[in-house]
């Protein structure tokens, strides 16, 4: 995979479980909130909807794991599932797939820890920290024997990798922490556009080479990495904002909406309360 | 204990407390839960039962402990507790030595906190985690002059080592936590078949040795890692499922002889009764 | 900017914001602590109070963070938001502008923080964190090819970057935990300092340069350092006893006046009691 | 200093700390358990000798650090208070003085702590805690150019006082935390048993000098520093041992003159009744 499209691939995965993870924990961040102040009514529906994106999230990971792992393994030039071969057999696509592995795992976790009240509570977050750290693990023993600019490219990716893993991991004991998931999806982000940046340079689409060795590179490089965490913050924030706004106005039309009904409204209303009342008493 | 065998015999232990605890924590968490929902009756005998297998554990660890010092200190080409006789005599045992000495105060204050309460919570933990410093501490130091492949193998050692002393320091402010234990099992049996991994790789059973300087070989090493991690994932997985099946299945069959035997139960039922209320004045 | 002002400017900079937050943060710990030991009735107006004076931080924040930009970018010899003419151009101003940018965020965060309720808790924090971060991550890279007291001079700044962004870090989970914002004061402060110190010894004002790669001099720069970090504890300490003495000789004086006026206090405080009635209505 | 007497000395007041804290830690930590469980009558007494100890131990610290400071500076052959002529005046006494200075603030932060209810909470233990950083950052940049033992001696010293710095840090968030105090006792007698190692080693009594750069020692002196800290956990162990059995004695004692002097006692218990109502009206 060592070309444009192999960085491209990834890349393409994390920008958009990143940007999918913004809106996802906006909404249910705004939604927490609401609840608090002034008791939602649609409380259950939204429990039983986040719990169903969660399982559909969940199963979304696991079949890109595998897809990815048939790809390594059965793409023309992959090692078809050998791996000893009087010498290893194209270990690059070995320690790809071990990455969608573990990616595979979380997929498992979150499906159980959503499906089921009996799997241990964070197990989701372990297991996605655990894949993260594992994915900079390879990515660590992996770029030895390289030009300076090679190296250097691939070790800021595991800034953004093994920071996602820490702050997964502190989810795990600070669960539903506001901040710290808008940190993992901004790092995920980063992680996303830097793997497209290393395409772009190590495999330039306009043909010419940078070169590899000088230090001005590497500097421009590594400040480069801050602009696409700027960038990364930024659209998080666009993220919340927008979720932010559009509930609001949503929340406006209900409302609207609800003045005007007020008339006709007494009848179902008091359906309403009977089921809000079976509800209390179900649970 | 350069040979197979040497590198085998730890990793069987830590093997088999991997294996023991991963069902020992699964039980607890299973039970817990279910304590929580719906306040187990056997409640008081489950915390003797835990204590009880708590302190058989601390015992073991300190018998295992001292037998393992013992036997490094007096195989045949041991140092027969001399220490200094015109030179440090067979340095590499009395490390294993020290290391099991730090497992046999991990069993002392195992022994100390489950027969005591005037022991501080947490003691068994922290001592634990001290254990597995300590061993990682040793092996960090142990390596120096030694082939690239045998650093490489024996420094992914430390990976398993440290985190589980890390997670293990964790439990002591975090107690009971059901991820964190979970986490401390896994890795607790990915020290125990790395030990067998590195016996494999170092010692050949079949006699051809592997070369201990190519880089292919350190890349391989380094993704088996992993798969010996998901494979630990995987199997404290399989005994957490286990147990929580076969807790189910016992409590159904206990629920159907409950109903089965409702007719005669009123008179035992007063005097479980009785018992119950004695219970609570004595406590 | 390798010169003694290009120094001296960011130094003032972290010393004035250390100063001013030692003072802000002691008196909101004072102030705290009267609240609950015998309830301030002043409460509502300090609130109100604290969040006005953490918007015109963050304002400030924003605008410094804007005009340091404009700065590197267009003093005589910066590259005028050139990046890139046949070879990087001054790629030193675009990484300062790179570290302003992220204290530019920090403000932003800060003044959405204070403003809507519906920021996430703690994001002025992880903001101010991050920005910190990134000073010290590229600091970090910045260093090569230097002489060994160059290198040495800087890496020891970057204790206290790192210090103060891992202290900062801390606080999103810790808040207003009044130890933490004092170190945080007190590794500003010492920032501040340090770069008047980095100042003075790369770019000595008397003339006699530093002889960069004898090892006494080296010694002595660490133990300097110390001797900084002791100052910023001392002046932090001072702030907070300034602080807390000055406040409490307020309050006697408020007390007199009290006492002096009991007489003619009823119809006033009638019309007090009935304004704070009012005010719990409101609530 | 660099002589046995250099290292004893420093050995010997960490060592006397150590063993001192662990009886302090103990005895509060039984009292506190005690007093949860049937609500001690002498709380009030405690509480005041446990706040007059912690204000001598402070004023100690600074006694000790200042006479230490003295010392450094005018020993025969000190810098007697001169920085600079002609080149760095003795630095190692400088950087002992720097040293003693922090602990010296630790001191003072212990005694505004203790006597002052406007103190932040944990600024004794943070301020314990950057003593204990400096001591080791000192340490750190001390030690280059010095052959391989001399080198590890000093660097697995660093073991203990960041480990010591550490676990402080964390009982600034985790106060009173008995496992936590344990492991701080623990590692201060470590280090303490440490200073005496180290001047055993570089400058033996018996006069026979060890091989500064033989790998056997090395390996030895790692597997020795570990023993050290089994024999710092065996003496916590047994203080703590120590104050819980002479305290149970202590209280079986009382209990005896109790039920002895049962008769007599109407009268005098009228009045420490009495006392007891006042005591709660104080509160």
């Amino acid at each position: 995979m060592a070309n444009f499209k192999g960085h491209a691939l990834p890349g393409t995965f994390f920008l958009l479980f990143g940007l999918w993870w913004s809106i996802k924990y906006s909404f249910r961040q705004i939604q927490r909130k609401k609840e608090r102040q002034h008791g939602d009514r649609n409380r259950q529906m939204h429990t039983v909807l986040f719990s169903r994106i969660d399982l559909i999230e969940g199963a979304l990971k696991i079949f890109f794991a595998f897809a990815g792992i048939m790809a390594e393994q059965f793409v023309p030039d992959g090692p078809h599932a050998h791996l000893y071969q009087n010498g290893w057999v194209k270990l690059m696509n070995w320690q790809h797939s071990t990455m969608y592995l573990f990616f595979g795992i979380a997929g498992i976790a979150d499906v159980l820890s959503t499906s089921s009240h009996h799997a241990p509570v964070g197990l989701d977050r372990l297991s996605l920290s655990l894949a993260l750290f594992v994915e900079g693990f390879l990515f660590y023993f992996h770029v030895h024997n390289r030009p300076a600019l090679d190296q250097h490219i691939h070790s800021l990716l595991l800034f953004a990798v093994f920071g996602g893993s820490a702050s997964t991991m502190m989810e795990v004991f600070k669960r539903d922490n506001a901040v710290l998931e808008l940190l993992r999806c901004s790092l995920t982000i980063l992680q996303g556009t830097w793997f497209y940046q290393i395409g772009f340079v190590l495999y330039p689409l306009s043909g010419e080479q940078w070169d590899l060795d000088r230090h001005d590179n590497i500097m421009f490089i590594t400040m480069c990495f801050c602009w696409h965490f700027a960038v990364a913050l930024f659209v998080v924030g666009i993220c919340y904002c927008g979720v932010f706004w559009s509930s609001k106005w949503c929340e406006g039309r209900q409302l609207g909406d609800m003045e005007m009904g007020l008339g006709k409204c007494t009848a179902s209303d008091s359906i309403s309360q009977k089921a809000l009342l079976q509800e209390s008493d179900e649970e």
